[in-house]
């Protein structure tokens, strides 16, 4: 009826679920033991021999273990589209685990099993459970099925904080980490609609202190109403624009005692019912309760002290309509775990489809790609190493002259990784990233397993800290940068030393060209553009450029002035015959 | 206890109140007649003896009639900041009326007043009510104060609803209409927000079908959830950050039956509690009805015909970070009107303050001086209409030579208005109007009794319909513009003829300064900086210029080069000789 990330989940129970019941009792941060546990689990595909190919996915707030079908018979599970044979998380290479939340009432322990100390029903007295407790009840799991290292634990929303939590907790039992639309916490406004639903059940009369399994009614108007609220929550004003303008006043004609007028009105009543026949109030009490308190630091700093020493690589991907748990999250976990010195690769999708992103079709060549190219290339780290000599380009030649021996390297501007490959191809460096702003280059980048951050350099570079690289290269970009001092001081902040390269401006041709002719310079290459579609906005000669880092304080360290065409170096008079600049600057 | 616009806000009512019983029976929109009718009002200063100094100033869903104190003794008004002696909306001058809205609990006729027919309380028999049955209500008001014509109504959020109302039910009977976090219609994320609360109050089981005034328990339960869901929409998810981030975990001690964890949650728990002590479950129902219901169009060119033939001076603001009613609604308004032909003002203020933005004090020096000097020029037309003769600089005065005899002159990247008050001081114009992204310099602009919007050049041209204007003014920015032929394309849609100048790139001492210096060529005026720290992006001659008129199919109808230092119009070998270029083209 209504297509949705959410038509997709059952109250029924695949076939292929197994239960583990953990065979010691489970001792949770509040200090309550928990005497008997159970954990809802499937898996898909072959654990291999030396047992390196697992990988765990964590299922958000209303979520279970049936991340994938597992036949063509099998019910449809929530992430079909990324998890199963062929996909981008191979069920033919990896060995898939899911298991459901503890607290959840998806198969798990949780408030709706019985007490066995009292023989009734948990209820309300079902202990407080953090995201750490339930990352410690995977890592049972983990343990039972004889893993010693995951390939990697991903997850989106709530499973993303699991995610996080399995960084931080268990560093030595996995080799990295992926979130998918999470961040260190929810923001204000994401606790407060949480605090409604939870209002909203507490106070349905029918709640009865949370002990209402063996009553005629449940708080079913609470949890429709929490669910309806948290509905808005996954999608994006755009994408309800897109659902619900067209037809705002034609409702669809459902079976409901919740208001219907508007299209949204019997959609949100849809999701509602829906959700009451499926899930526990007390289960969504315990989760969202979960998910508000998760809290990785009040800022960066303190974040990373969290960070420090878990040698992981961590990936972390954000939408850019999600305004439950906004990319500016993501970054604050990016810059944290730079502070850490951890590896992490980052990139924002541009999306329309809200926080539900990471669960739809829309965007899955973005996320699926990535996720994809990450997974695989732990699973053989150095697959993409050429046998070949590299073949490049004269400029990047001496790019690569210049970082020799470099070992932490970043790549500003580093489209497809042509140049950084090239470096990982001939040089030994323990450290390379790339980054830039287009996500399908950076798709080519991480594909040569290369980490990758989709940044904006005029915006995003006071995500990383001091002195983290030890070249930073600004290959042909100078000359297309705003505003060039501030962002040459950050890019000295954040590396030793600057690699860049720049036309100029006062190669005789095109002094020539404006001198004789009286037209805008335009040459081939970097300069081969009409004035009025240029991307090129900063046009200075090699003098102006030296000029500016005396008077600015750059060091200039080396500086080589080259007739690109001619594969020269010139020293005389090389303002005029020099039509590109390479210089290594610091600060 | 806490602060927020909803602190001023009271059960209590001013003794200043009056009501007007309405003489004749109120026939509604759905067709219903209401036999009696009490209007609550209050009015503010005095009325001028041909009573030309109406303000009207309407409310949004939880106000009154009580919009400011009436002397130091009264209680607190909702716009205090705003209204009163020597304020933004200046008492002294203007005759300020405020209604309580139809449908309220405020003190005019609705759903918990009895209904004389059957002696009982209307709850929800009350009929429904429309944003321009609120009008009507109003317009008889205004009649009964024997006004015939306002100088505007104002109001924001669904007091924007009702001034926008006004414009297309009463045009003859105002002579402007300010809308502030106002748009055509609800998102419907909006409506989907209002739903979920009129589903609580609906669902609390002491609603009884509305019929709850005399039963011991009313659903407050039900009308708190659905103001604590309110609060969230009028705030930002800045605004929140700012409020409860700091001290996230420590929620105020309050008296609630509501979750009182992390700060926002006793926030919300107080405002829920607070609302239910003076504010009508039924009303909310009705009046957020009323709110989702109100629709101008689909589109732009549906609203426009809405707008036809009114003849009205209009203002929108909208403010950044309100994403109730985001800054896309005032602009599909703005669009609409230019499409009608209407004379339209419009600035988007920015601002972490959310939706409540236009009741809080932070941004009030811009919407305040905004609404003040829009209505104190529409008190006297004709104030800034200077006497001197004006000093115009050289091209100012070949581009007053230029527009001679236009009717409609829009002046792209106006600053202060200078030009534009040149124009209006020297020749007779109909229609002038100023654009600009700098609020404060637009400020000025409006002082100058000019049209303002404050739109960017690269993004929103399209909200001008084609052959708006005669002439479009672009002086000496076309250099500092990246796309050029998409802009120009733009410019000559919605003008019949652009007039520009700009700088010549190839003057003779710049083409030395490259050519014989090897620098980038610097000179004084737009040609005064660095190349490193140049607002300019696009260096083109003369020549340049008129070659890519050329190629791209605009046509010169005139054109001026001039050596400005030497005041002197050049004609041999322009490209070399003159510093400026000044043309008119057209499409």
């Amino acid at each position: 009826m209504f297509k949705s990330s959410d038509d997709i989940r059952s109250k029924q129970f695949s076939d292929h679920i197994r239960y583990l019941n953990l065979p010691q009792k489970l001792i949770l941060d509040s200090g309550f033991e928990l005497d008997e546990c159970v954990i809802a689990y499937e898996t898909y595909g072959d654990l291999n021999e030396d047992k390196s190919n697992g990988i765990l996915i964590c299922h958000a707030i209303s979520g279970d273990s049936h991340v994938a079908k597992h036949d063509e018979k099998d019910i449809e599970g929530w992430w079909d589209i990324l998890v199963g044979p062929g996909k981008y998380i191979d069920t033919n290479k990896f060995f898939v685990i899911c298991s459901n939340i503890l607290g959840s009432c998806m198969g798990s322990t949780g408030p709706n099993h019985k007490n066995n100390k009292t023989g009734m029903y948990w209820g309300s007295d079902f202990p407080e459970i953090t995201v750490s407790d339930m990352v410690l009840a995977q890592s049972k799991l983990i343990e039972y099925l004889g893993i010693n290292k995951l390939v990697g634990v991903v997850g989106g929303s709530l499973g993303a904080y699991q995610a996080l939590e399995w960084g931080v907790r268990f560093p030595g039992k996995t080799n990295s980490v992926l979130s998918l639309a999470g961040g260190p916490r929810l923001t204000s406004q994401g606790i407060a609609f949480d605090i409604i639903g939870r209002n909203a059940i507490r106070r349905d009369p029918n709640f009865n202190n949370g002990q209402y399994y063996e009553n005629s009614e449940s708080p079913d108007t609470g949890l429709a109403l929490a669910r309806m609220l948290g509905h808005i929550t996954y999608l994006s004003q755009e994408s309800m624009s897109e659902k619900f303008d067209h037809d705002r006043y034609d409702p669809r004609d459902i079976d409901t005692n919740f208001e219907k007028q508007f299209s949204v009105g019997s959609y949100l009543a849809y999701q509602g019912d829906k959700f009451v026949e499926r899930f526990d109030p007390n289960s969504y009490i315990i989760l969202s309760n979960a998910m508000d308190k998760f809290d990785l630091g009040k800022n960066s700093y303190e974040i990373s002290k969290k960070f420090k020493d878990k040698n992981l690589n961590w990936f972390l991907i954000s939408f850019s309509s999600d305004w439950l748990f906004p990319t500016s999250m993501s970054k604050e976990l990016t810059k944290s775990l730079f502070l850490a010195n951890e590896e992490v690769n980052f990139v924002e999708i541009p999306s329309n489809c809200g926080h539900d992103a990471f669960l739809l079709e829309d965007d899955i060549h973005y996320y699926g790609n990535y996720i994809s190219n990450f997974i695989e290339n732990l699973l053989e780290q150095n697959k993409s190493v050429s046998t070949e000599e590299p073949k490049l380009s004269f400029d990047h030649e001496l790019i690569l002259d210049f970082v020799l021996g470099s070992k932490k390297i970043v790549d500003l501007g580093c489209g497809d990784g042509k140049l950084l490959n090239d470096i990982k191809n001939s040089r030994y460096t323990e450290n390379l990233l790339g980054i830039d702003n287009d996500l399908n280059e950076l798709l080519e980048t991480s594909n040569k397993g290369i980490p990758i951050l989709s940044l904006d350099l005029n915006k995003d570079l006071h995500l990383i800290g001091d002195k983290q690289f030890d070249k930073a290269i600004l290959s042909l970009t100078l000359q297309a940068i705003i505003n060039v001092e501030k962002i040459l001081n950050e890019i000295c902040r954040i590396s030793e030393e600057v690699i860049l390269s720049f036309p100029n401006f006062a190669f005789g041709p095109l002094r020539d060209m404006l001198s004789n002719q009286g037209r805008a310079p335009k040459l081939e290459g970097v300069l081969g553009y009409e004035w009025y579609n240029t991307p090129n906005k900063r046009y200075m000669s090699i003098l102006d450029f030296e000029d500016f880092c005396n008077e600015k304080n750059f060091n200039i360290i080396k500086s080589r002035y080259v007739n690109s065409s001619l594969k020269q170096f010139i020293t005389k008079d090389y303002n005029y015959h020099a039509d590109l600049g390479i210089f290594i600057i610091s600060k």
